[in-house]
């Protein structure tokens, strides 16, 4: 499991503020939290509201690792704003490029950058005509950007492939949720076993009133289709204790009496310590 | 989704105590609550323990009847306890025989019983030779199952089929979970669509610290399997929860911002009325 941690992100107003005033410490306590919450990369966005955004971005990838060496995954949609982001990380691997999408015009742009830059990538399965509506569309994007990548040469395991969640309150589309779950097993059908499948969960649930619910019934759902990473709200516990659960459940993770403890203590930026008192870590 | 209450069961001690005391009102306390908490059925069992188990069906039986009109799931591993039980049944439409195998012969005997009763049957997808050791094996079985009852024409939708869930903690057989899901989705793309796929979900979580967890962790993954019914504790609100919101990222169920309490409303035995005041129905 590959968890993404998603609150270094401009569309929070404390974020957004703590870049409009670069206020450090503030970005650097949130990624300290969701490190030790268990997050495997940092996502690191500036928003749509700053006027520099490359700036921006090249800021918040240095403040960020004056705190930490867990890895970034770099997130836009602009790519003058990913390469900033690049440009200034330090750690030669290991990043995570958030995003592209299935147009191949963008994939042969994208996909040289990964590899020039040592850094995964993540490809919606979107085109220019928009979001698939229904799940043959996502698998098809899909299976123009699993191509490009092996012509290309991107290792299977760089490569995170996002079937695209809609919000489950969109009128006349409650089916797109179950498209993306069927398009996840398809595609976890089809493709390399070593490429990973990703969603940026929160979106399930957006302008819905049951957030937390919504988003850790899917992820279970999502992880039984094949998920293997998920941008989401690592500082959720109840959220990650499902992801753990359900990676026991499909015996991707030894079952232990205490295995919610001893995943996280396995995972790369796990909670430890004395500080760590949750009731699931009495033995 | 069907939810069948689990807790009338003589396996627990306040249920055993009050089968040998002949308490009626503890048992017909029990329905109420299910009742209320949306169970569709309530399953009757008098548990291992009692010397004359038809005997205890029977007043089992007739106690509940006297409280409630929600249907019943006559639960016993034994021919003539389900006998017992049906023949008290006084609602002569809707009860579900839990359950009978998927040996030929013993399908011969169950298959025609429920249709004599007007009752739905539950097939668990086991043989003499014990429980399945993957998925195939389980959609084998279930074939078996689907066939002998269209021979004997038991309506689609009178059939539940039970792929057999083992507690994920059995040494060596923690892939156990994973087949039984995938058995799921094979015997849902393969069988007649009205048919109703059923677990007695409580067995995943057996033995296990972090029971209420699991068993809504995989109640979500397994709806997404094609799962439709399910005998579990409706008394636990947040298992319910769980099922309910899986069941609208499915599109099986409408959303609107105060979903779980209109699917609520809307089940046979829907918690309803002006003591319902958990906070997801505020609106």
């Amino acid at each position: 499991m590959i968890p993404i941690g998603e609150r270094i992100n401009g569309s929070f107003a404390d974020v957004r503020a703590a870049i409009l005033a670069k206020d450090k410490r503030h970005v650097q306590d949130l990624a300290l939290m969701q490190q030790k919450a268990g997050a495997a990369y940092l996502d690191c966005h500036v928003g749509a509201a700053v006027v520099d955004e490359a700036g921006a971005m090249r800021w918040l990838v240095e403040a960020v690792q004056e705190a930490t060496d867990t890895p970034l995954s770099i997130d836009s949609r602009k790519l003058e704003v990913i390469k900033a982001g690049l440009q200034a990380v330090r750690n030669p691997n290991g990043s995570v490029i958030n995003s592209c999408t299935g147009d191949e015009a963008q994939l042969d742009i994208y996909i040289p950058l990964a590899l020039e830059n040592n850094a995964s990538l993540v490809a919606r399965t979107l085109t220019r005509d928009g979001v698939p509506r229904n799940a043959d569309e996502r698998v098809s994007i899909a299976a123009t950007i699993v191509t490009k990548a092996m012509e290309y040469g991107l290792p299977a395991e760089r490569l995170f492939v996002d079937p695209v969640l809609m919000p489950v309150n969109l009128y006349g589309v409650q089916e797109q949720p179950r498209y993306a779950l069927s398009a996840l097993h398809q595609i976890r059908a089809l493709a390399h076993p070593d490429i990973h499948m990703i969603c940026g969960l929160s979106n399930i649930s957006q302008g819905t009133r049951e957030r937390p619910l919504m988003n850790r019934t899917f992820l279970a759902m999502a992880v039984e289709a094949g998920l293997d990473a998920a941008i989401v709200d690592v500082l959720d516990a109840e959220l990650m204790d499902a992801w753990i659960t359900a990676e026991v459940l499909m015996n991707r993770q030894v079952y232990s009496d205490s295995y919610l403890r001893a995943v996280r203590l396995a995972g790369s930026g796990a909670r430890s310590g004395p500080e760590n008192d949750e009731p699931e870590s009495a033995t």
